[in-house]
């Protein structure tokens, strides 16, 4: 079974200005066509709900990447953030079959410097 | 001692188009201000290396985040990026004292998809 609550990134103290998720995924060389298409069909939910503002999704170019996909998605505030994470619809698409094959790390930041 | 290679994203088969390195910082609640100032130091080398692009430096809402600081940086080219992690400055930057206190995960990818 799949805790939907290990699929959301900690609360923090309230924060009133952007956020940015960073979701690191574990996938195994070879299973990336399935982690895209599953992430595909999840993201769907996320980019039409209120304050979403934008994702970039990156695959490692080495295969001995901790990490080999991570999500770069940015949100309007903390609160719309948890309201997209706390709907009936959020725990059915992050337990769908096919999730339990793909650890997540999701971690809520703020940004601090920008350079660029 | 601070192993320069383990400071470094893997290296991928070839890649010609440009590249995203998220580096992912284990830091001490309450080490904030210390991790900062000495990333600030590294980071002027970076940001004055050929194919260097931008950065977003964040730093995480919850204070029992896994990783607290995370660093989102774009090169033109993953030959860029290799060139500006193979100089004598480089070691030099990366082993100064301090590092040791804030274990990284750096990770070099791809983008696949953009939303937004």
């Amino acid at each position: 079974m799949i805790d939907p609550e290990a699929r959301t990134a900690r609360a923090g103290a309230t924060t009133t200005g952007p956020v940015t998720l960073i979701n690191s995924f574990e996938v195994t060389p070879g299973r990336d066509e399935a982690f895209h298409a599953l992430w595909e069909r999840t993201s769907r939910y996320f980019t039409r709900q209120p304050g979403f503002r934008s994702l970039r999704l990156h695959r490692a170019v080495s295969d001995d990447a901790p990490y080999r996909w991570v999500n770069v998605a940015r949100w309007d505030t903390e609160a719309h953030f948890r309201a997209a994470h706390a709907t009936e619809e959020f725990r059915t698409v992050v337990t769908a079959p096919g999730w339990e094959e793909f650890p997540s790390t999701p971690v809520l930041l703020e940004e601090v410097t920008v350079v660029g």
